[in-house]
């Protein structure tokens, strides 16, 4: 039987995942923006045919049981805004997917949130689940490759992605083209194993990885700064050129050490890219035989869509509640067996 | 609790899985071979303090339930030599687990030895299980590999491994240093989707990726054929020389179309090295946005023996039966969380 979603959010990855789950063959059956598209019939929006869906004023949502399967939150980063729509959704009894970094791995971050969610998510019978790039890749992929070693002392994961290719809202609060004492968030700062976690989308990846492979929770630092042109850079969004010294990029830098002594680091590097430079992700497996996994080129973007559309087949089977990546089987391409 | 092993087989793979297994806690109550080491103790055995074991001969083996959790065969390639003392194991249920490239994905290639199998661990509450390098690397990691995508037209993998790392005995049969006409073996067949597969180590892993993300079986092409020498290659196992155009290794090379029109290649490169040569897996993903996952360097060797060790948690709770890796979740690190 065909899925049946509901989507929130139009932008980039809303846009590209609703392509993918129209091609995989899953019926969207309602879609909402704040203000971008609405009236608009959502297959135009994504530039096809009109499938006799109107994109609709979120403020004009009501979630009612039995509208959708799962409703797919393609809006912000934030894990608390699933308090709104997602968690009437889930109350509703509609599974909730989202692309949101910090609901990857939320409960060592905002437990009180977390919690409101679960209970909700519980007495809907429904299921809440953030996913992404972060689940395929940094969680699932990261935790098969530690498959063949029994000597682990260390994981260094190495994510670099081309800032270009986010939105320009998202890149214009990170002072593009500023000097580099400019840099609006410059922090270091720890969490102790029993402590609650600093939004970090880096740290909820190390949260989750380590609950994957059976390790306890961590002592954390993170690390979030600018990265500066070597070389004049071309600013995409501007048309300027950004100088020497001069802020293209962030990156975050988050170690954890495990009450087993394994340490990991996750490196999530977003600048402008010079020449030649290609996304990637690069993970190295330390101990006796070390060895390291690289995904070339890398598709940060697209990688998000493609988790995104490849785990909603695993929703309507999932445990009710807040749950992670870690709860489920690794993800896979679903293009043929998929949704249907 | 501690999980209790029995060992058959000491080569190289045996005693590098049996210093895991006892690095991870792992009892190990009883260790079979059919000549070497017999009488001494397999602590002595992997070159480390004896541990009140003893190898017996294969030969006055016998299956007693409650023996042991798992009995693990780290014996021949064949999947039918389970049929001895691996079936009276599960028919005791003892639950098996082996690392015979054959028994990865058996049911497509010799579908009476698997029913006979499955039949006896049924008997005996108890499963049959074809692991390794393949179940880690090849099935697991390169599916899991595919999540990121929902346009994906093509896998093609390559394994490239050190030939003079296998025992002398695999090596000899396949003609190493004789003119590159002498190669034993050399073949190309076909199989048809429903047609039963000849014995085919990347074979099986084929029609095992085709199971875990959801395609139909493949119509399948393998070749086996000689590598040569470009130059003048030092021969391990001889200290003889093997002159340019002579045989130095082999390659198998395994081609898929499945239903669906995916197209799967697998190549299985076994040879001497030449000087700065290492070993890698590499895995390139076709489709709209084409990627390429790498392990460098590979451990051919390590890590059969990583998989194997990381699987024996998962055996107590399989289900019964001859069963295989796309049965049960991604493998992982159990260093710390395994069987104790």
């Amino acid at each position: 039987m065909a899925l049946n979603c509901i989507f929130f959010g139009l932008g980039v990855v809303g846009q590209d995942a609703a392509r993918g789950l129209l091609d995989y063959g899953v019926t969207i059956s309602g879609a909402y923006s704040r203000t971008s598209h609405v009236g608009e019939d959502l297959g135009t929006v994504i530039g096809r045919a009109p499938i006799g869906v109107n994109v609709e004023p979120v403020t004009a949502f009501e979630a009612r049981p039995g509208m959708a399967d799962v409703a797919i939150f393609c809006t912000t980063n934030a894990f608390d805004e699933l308090l709104g729509d997602a968690m009437a959704c889930a109350e509703a009894g509609i599974n909730v997917l989202s692309i949101a970094g910090n609901a990857l791995y939320p409960w060592t971050f905002q437990p009180e949130v977390a919690e409101r969610l679960d209970k909700a998510a519980k007495r809907g019978n429904a299921t809440i689940l953030g996913c992404g790039y972060q689940d395929g890749v940094m969680v699932h992929l990261t935790g098969t490759a530690t498959s063949m070693t029994t000597d682990l002392t260390r994981i260094e994961m190495d994510c670099f992605s081309d800032f270009s290719r986010l939105g320009e809202s998202s890149t214009e609060r990170l002072g593009l083209g500023m000097a580099r004492e400019a840099f609006p968030v410059e922090e270091s700062v720890s969490a102790a194993a029993d402590a609650t976690r600093p939004a970090s989308t880096m740290g909820q990846v190390l949260d989750a990885l380590c609950d994957y492979i059976g390790l306890g929770r961590a002592e954390l630092s993170y690390y979030l700064g600018p990265v500066v042109a070597e070389a004049v850079t071309p600013n995409p969004f501007t048309g300027d050129e950004i100088a020497p010294r001069h802020i293209i990029g962030m990156e975050e830098v988050v170690t954890a050490t495990t009450p087993e002594g394994i340490e990991l680091v996750g490196r999530l590097t977003a600048k402008l890219f010079a020449a030649g430079e290609t996304e990637y992700y690069a993970c190295r497996f330390g101990g006796a035989a070390p060895y390291e996994l690289r995904l070339t080129p890398a598709y940060g973007l697209e990688w998000t869509t493609g988790c995104l559309v490849n785990r909603v087949a695993d929703m309507p089977a999932a445990p009710a509640g807040l749950i992670t990546v870690v709860d489920l089987p690794a993800p896979r391409f679903r293009g043929v067996a998929g949704p249907r």
